[in-house]
């Protein structure tokens, strides 16, 4: 079998697919560079040394960095044709900086961009256009939304490559990725290039995302709106990594950046699985240990169970990592958790305390969620409370593509979380009328050793491989049942779900595990 | 010329010595490696790419990686003949880690080790006979004290390489000194290896000197008296760089890490030279712009003065890098400067305040002084008050050695500091019956364009160098002399001082400029 590269015609590599550990079909090249196929968990050593910028030297910089414009930062720093451009996402929907980065791209006349941000979200959709007209040749991150589904209808040149944040800092850290220019959006910063997240007009809390193109692009430009007095403190972002300061009148949409409020859930159903979560972490014992939290509904929901019965209890967890909310800030307030390791800054009380809160501290996918480390944070937490497109019968899992083919959301720090001691996929059996428990899932994201438990409204499935946590919750009047039985009572209730139709001759993107191995394939859909 | 190695006669490598931009003979060669020779300020354009440490992965991990004793963990990483072991500094004459840590391999039967920490003290002294029986090779780094001494006699075999705290960041980062281990001193750690000075029994404030060993070495070793919950915070060191974690009943002497308080000098002397220097800051308009303090005598209690001005002026100074003392911290807490940027923390009360004021941060040899980064701290300070051991007519100083030839001193901060706006060095005439002021430095440390103003109880030498200084101080009562005159009246008082008694065949220490380039050699002295 052979991967083309969809368009144009001419230009199409052909790669050999060799079937993985978990059975898929994966390329051998993707993009002109070797792969390696998912091995297995902690099955794939890695050799070498990671990789690292070029030495520069002091009198070589000025002690104001400020470039008048962003077209003058991009010449000073010398972009040209076919270089790689890295960007995180901590503005989320309310980014302006991308798209007017690519305006000035566009109008220099620079083509064939790898454009390589940690996710893009519905506001790049301007970005489609410099998709079709060859400014950006391809983009390798999450592709949240339209441009998504640009890539799944097979009109994006070059293949898309997906990777859990972890999975981004271990690719820029070990050369699979190399980014030319770092292109750092930033609340605040001083002359010097250095960098917080935690107040500005467009504050957004933790700036982890950004650290990899700090630490290892050859090039890093920080884009601010708002200058302060040296020094800017705290420096998440160090100066001494930066080459340039551009300042734009405003760099993101604060009421799209963070929610002003959190508001938890109302539907009844997710109310009742969150409900479920809560139960099956404390009678299996998990209550008062470190956790991740995160901010989907029934996860934040879940939240304010499980803080109430710590109350009650008058248990303490060292740490929560998070994914922070008003609801996880209010824990550590009370004094239910000892700290908050914020990976992102979801709410506008996160963000006050993540500025002011000396145990509310940022990291960074090299702390958090960084494979090729010496250790990362989680495997220290002992639950985590994620979401699915899809889980099948052997407990695989696909959070990037919908059931109908269409890849529609990044990984995040999905597969990362997943090293906690017992990860809690919750979600409503159906979605639509489609049902989540499938025989077999479209996109493997993770294998099923990884997926402790799947809850749902109509019971909870533990994973048989975890037969240490069957024994910590059986006989505790949980509603255990099989996954076989989640699958049959959802294809009992909406039939069998239409396969997607795809053309399996015709991959777009390819979805790495958290040690860079290629766990599977995305396919064109037929549109 | 040639260089050769001090001893066993057999082994000497023969060198060539070259003259560089001040006049002096440096080798080409120092312990095997090539030289370059110092090329002017601003003239060496460094090629190539960092250094980076091996890829490593999670799964090679435990979750706790302690390891039982020293010796378990030297061998579990590995240790053997002829690798290089790194060291921070900062329990300064407290420190009880390196004796124990050779004191472990020598009876593990392992020799010669490069020791190459950020500076040896007094307490030190026990490292001598591993010098002496082969344990230990060379050391590569500040030797303050008993081993300087034994080095200058011409004791130790290889060349000591004195490098400022930049020059060690940029010497590990480049690549020029290969770390194989770092040992990491740290007050308060984690089961992870996060790790912060901050607090513990042996607290000794900011890490930052163990930064380029926690980043670069090929193996981390933290050594702690004080693990705590996970997680460690502020994690100074992250867990993630940090191979194993070794407890060890008592890392320091607190007596001898940090003062118990802050005593500010009351000899007359120079009470009178730090006013002076208080009088030029302020006639010169440099109060109330960032500075460097120090925690020197003349330093401190200039600083006093300082602080008694701005109060009376009402200015405030957005930052101070330290030095951090009793008395920065009580100017932080007024509100008469902005932050303080910490790179040792000298006294309990600043101890106390790096782990509790938001606006006393740790700094790092990275972020202050490292001359191959895009940028540093130092240029972005107004003045900084600093001693030396000589400073000769071209304005060139000395800092490592004393006239009479002995190697007694590091270069510290000293070198990083003075590409400030405005250097000061600030000493009586004399010490003892020596004059400061010299024909000729014995060392040169600094080349005479680094040196802005030399202030004695005799009078202010402002460099002709810096006519922009002159024309600051001018008409403005202070008073100015000559640094000839200062000369004179020193060799009218004292006579000439009498030449070092030195062996120029016999190099046995080179003195690096801050990137990386040789600028002076110290000989053998003849004892």
């Amino acid at each position: 079998m052979t991967l083309r590269e969809n368009k144009p015609e001419e230009e199409m590599p052909v790669a050999e697919m060799v079937k993985n550990a978990v059975g898929r079909l994966v390329p051998t090249e993707v993009n002109g560079k070797a792969q390696t196929p998912f091995l297995g968990v902690g099955k794939f050593e890695p050799t070498g040394r990671k990789v690292a910028p070029p030495i520069r030297a002091c009198h070589q910089y000025a002690l104001d960095k400020r470039a008048p414009s962003m077209r003058a930062a991009l010449e000073k720093i010398g972009l040209r044709d076919g270089m790689t451009i890295g960007m995180h996402h901590h503005m989320r929907n309310g980014d302006q900086v991308a798209v007017a980065l690519f305006d000035t791209i566009a109008e220099m006349g620079i083509k064939d961009i790898l454009f390589a941000p940690s996710a893009v979200f519905p506001c790049h959709e301007p970005l489609i256009k410099y998709l079709e007209n060859g400014v950006i040749h391809h983009i390798e991150g999450s592709m949240n939304g339209p441009v998504g589904k640009f890539a799944s209808e097979g009109n994006m040149r070059g293949m898309g490559i997906l990777r859990s944040h972890g999975g981004r800092y271990q690719a820029i850290q070990d050369g699979d990725l190399h980014i030319d220019v770092g292109i750092i959006p930033a609340p605040s910063a001083d002359i010097l290039g250095n960098a917080t997240g935690a107040y500005g007009p467009s504050a957004c809390g933790s700036l982890g995302f950004a650290l990899a193109d700090s630490q290892y692009a050859d090039h890093v430009i920080v884009v601010t709106d708002n200058i302060v007095e040296v020094p800017c403190l705290p420096w998440e972002i160090q100066g001494m990594n930066v080459d340039v300061v551009v300042e734009m009148e405003k760099i993101g949409d604060p009421a799209k950046i963070v929610s002003g409020t959190t508001r938890l859930t109302k539907s009844p159903t997710r109310l009742l699985i969150a409900k479920c979560v809560a139960d099956f972490i404390e009678a299996a014992g998990y209550l008062g240990k470190p956790f991740q939290a995160g901010a989907g509904g029934i996860s934040l929901a879940a939240l304010a169970y499980i803080a109430d019965r710590m109350r009650e209890k008058g248990l303490r967890a060292p740490f929560a990592r998070g994914g922070s909310t008003k609801v996880l800030v209010d824990m550590l307030n009370e004094g239910l958790i000892g700290a908050i390791l914020d990976g992102q800054t979801f709410d506008l009380d996160a963000v006050k305390s993540i500025g002011e809160h000396p145990r509310h501290v940022p990291t960074t996918p090299f702390t958090s969620y960084n494979y090729h480390g010496k250790g990362n944070w989680a495997p220290y937490v002992a639950t985590s409370v994620l979401g699915a497109t899809e889980v099948d019968v052997k407990f695989q899992a696909n959070v990037v593509t919908h059931s109908d083919g269409y890849l529609l959301h990044g990984i995040g720090g999905w597969q990362n979380t997943l090293f906690g001691e017992c990860s809690i996929l919750a979600f409503p059996l159906f979605r639509g009328r489609i049902p989540i428990v499938m025989e077999k899932v479209t996109t493997v994201t993770a294998p099923s050793e990884m997926i402790s438990v799947v809850i749902t409204e109509r019971g909870i499935a533990v994973n048989p491989q975890r037969a240490d946590i069957l024994e910590r919750v059986k006989g505790k009047g949980l509603p255990l049942v099989t996954i076989e039985e989640l699958y049959e009572t959802g294809h009992k209730m909406c039939g069998k779900p239409q396969p997607p139709d795809i053309d399996r001759h015709h991959p777009i993107a390819v979805v790495k595990w958290v040690d860079g191995t290629l766990i599977d394939t995305v396919y064109k859909v037929n549109s």
